[in-house]
């Protein structure tokens, strides 16, 4: 007979697992952008605490002090038990941050997501996006609804798809803010325009753009001046707020409704108590200092202005998430090793995440990267792309690009 | 064009979701045995922190410190940049307690058995008690095999069913170990033999049970002395361990597969720091004090006599769950609130989670709750179910039960 245990990882998989520093499941302690890994001190760059908070004193005050008054859980779902008085205070919070009329905060980001498949019913038809997050694409999957998938970013073909479901069925379009890749924002204006001529509900996942995109914080929407469009949002904390759990902010009777029915809220121990409360003062840090907003961006346009100039691609990306195109698996897993040689944690992304021979290493960036850390990554990917041949002998200027100063600096 | 965001609730949801002290998502703070309800102190009976270490000062502390170190968040899945040294010895631990070669730990205990599904490949099949947990269920839908369920608990369906499925097919039984709604605990003996004379894999969900039961609080398999007939278990830290998280142990190769394929595992961020800390303290407390163990058995012995001797039916259960079985839906709420009204916090579990007529109450039980506590929730019930002619005006004794005078004291 047959052993359900005898399971293989694909090919692909079984080259990232091997011992030694790996980017996969590679232990490290980061904290401020830098990281202890076997001991060595290196730059964090794969690291998705955008603002840098999870670090915050006043964070980590205010989880401490949860510790200290409620212990380190809760030990029952929020439906039974598990919810406290500042699990309430967090869902206004949030609701009042979006603009949004309620929330319902959970365990994990992940969780979030999942939590929509009860508003995939029987008959109606979702449009995802086809690079959504994986957790969007299993709660449509859960669901009963008809799943339909456009190509990534193309409005064309999500229109088509759009008309040609025309007619009784109710629909919801499903984005990811900030596609986690490339570094990419969605396009929002044109989902809005698409979603209103089609009566179609438009949901966006802000897991990477709320707390970084917008002036205050909002988002994807926000950046777009666009918050009336968005019909509901979920989002993480543990990006942008440096905590962990997730929320969906919406309609108080599509909240209300999901509270009783979504599975993974309902069966699932509450957001511990510390958890919830990092959220909440980081909530505080998000609105009050837009300058660590300002700041990641700036660290992201110096490496980006930077790695252009010595000779990498990093696509489109105006974002803290900076793709550095590579090519085939092999190679990005020797230029992971060699940046890390340098100095510098990245993460790389290959097949099957991406087409095989499009792989590349994604640098997370920082609001706590200082002018020194943004010096050591283009250093590091300076030498390591040298030895591998990926880019010139000497640092040259793309022709259409002028170096800031500091930058040239921490290239040279 | 119809709406997708027009979704209702059941009719039985619906009763449920009034406003003031209500079953569902009212916003208690719990501590040490006891909660405060909108400013009033009762006994707290619905939480799964059997061994009450949430606010055990070891736990709590090595979460702070957790905190002070780590910061509040790793701000990366388990795969990129997400694991902590922490991580990896909280693993190590789980693995060498629970007997098993390996062990992975997941951010939420719901995603520990969500992260089976990689398990479940086309062409196998997965028999499962009908009244395992909802996660186990969403991972068996989750997967390619085709899922067979047998009657609660019953031997003999699932005998059959194995026998009709005998022939090439790789299978698994999977089962709670402790079954939440009525505190009892699975036929682990008849589902080794079982498993191994049809050559299935035997998976135990120690949610409930591993902390808890067996001298050592290794679950279910130590209990019935069946530590090797268990293939791989999953569990959490959200109950006997006061924290929250999850894991799975088992072969070394069936682990290493899953973290690479486990969607649940990958998709997410990954454990925070103060809550695997919090776990690892937990682990400790959980093989030194068996006295906790001691402790939560004879409070829940002590409820269950005094309750059975007011008149009332607990069932069969023999573990801190307890549950006082009521009857329809509209009782049960009212029974519910009227023990709040005397001072207790219980759960209530009615029509769809058991068959509409078999609503219950349930009780759950800590080591933390005092010889006052128990008196408290005797009396409770005994007020409250004379009010609504639940139980006989007057205590009185079952046939066959003498009351310890402790327990008498308590219900007089």
């Amino acid at each position: 007979m047959a052993d359900i245990f005898a399971k293989q990882l694909s090919p692909v998989m079984r080259t990232m697992t091997g011992p030694g520093p790996r980017p996969l499941y590679q232990a490290v302690e980061g904290r401020d952008g830098e990281a202890l890994i076997g001991g060595a001190r290196v730059v964090m760059a794969a690291c998705n605490d955008y603002l840098g908070l999870s670090g915050d004193p006043r964070v980590s005050t205010a989880a401490a002090r949860a510790v200290e008054r409620y212990g380190t859980s809760c030990s029952g779902s929020r439906l039974i038990g598990g919810t406290l008085p500042l699990h309430e205070e967090l869902e206004r919070a949030v609701a009042a941050f979006l603009g949004q009329e309620a929330a319902i905060v959970t365990t994990t980001g992940h969780q979030a997501n999942l939590a929509l498949t009860p508003l995939f019913g029987g008959g109606d038809v979702v449009f995802s996006d086809m690079a959504n997050h994986a957790s969007l694409v299993d709660a449509v999957r859960a669901g009963r609804a008809e799943s339909r998938r456009y190509r990534h970013s193309d409005m064309g073909h999500l229109e088509r798809q759009l008309v040609a479901a025309d007619g009784e069925a109710a629909k919801m379009i499903i984005t990811d803010g900030l596609f986690s890749v490339e570094g990419h924002v969605c396009r929002l204006p044109e989902l809005a325009v698409l979603a209103r001529r089609h009566g179609a509900r438009l949901v966006v996942d802000g897991a990477h753009d709320i707390g970084l995109l917008g002036a205050g914080g909002r988002g994807v929407a926000e950046h777009f001046g666009l918050m009336d469009e968005v019909d509901l949002c979920t989002g993480t904390f543990s990006k942008c707020f440096g905590s962990i759990g997730g929320f969906l902010a919406g309609p108080a009777e599509v909240i209300h409704f999901l509270r009783y029915t979504a599975r993974s809220v309902i069966f699932t121990a509450s957001m511990p108590p510390a958890s919830a409360a990092a959220a909440l003062a980081a909530l505080e840090v998000i609105v009050r200092e837009p300058e660590r907003r300002t700041r990641v961006f700036e660290v992201a346009r110096r490496v980006r202005t930077g790695l252009r100039a010595l000779g990498f691609d990093t696509g489109e990306s105006l974002t803290p998430i900076v793709p550095v195109h590579i090519g085939e698996t092999g190679m990005c897993g020797r230029m992971w090793q060699e940046v890390l040689h340098e100095g510098v944690f990245t993460s790389v992304v290959v097949a099957p995440a991406v087409a095989e021979g499009h792989g590349l290493i994604r640098l997370s960036l920082q609001a706590t990267h200082t002018d020194d850390h943004i010096a050591r990554i283009l250093g590091a990917f300076a030498a390591a792309g040298r030895r591998l041949g990926l880019i010139p002998p000497q640092p040259q200027a793309a022709p259409h690009q002028r170096l800031a100063p500091a930058t040239a600096a921490g290239v040279s």
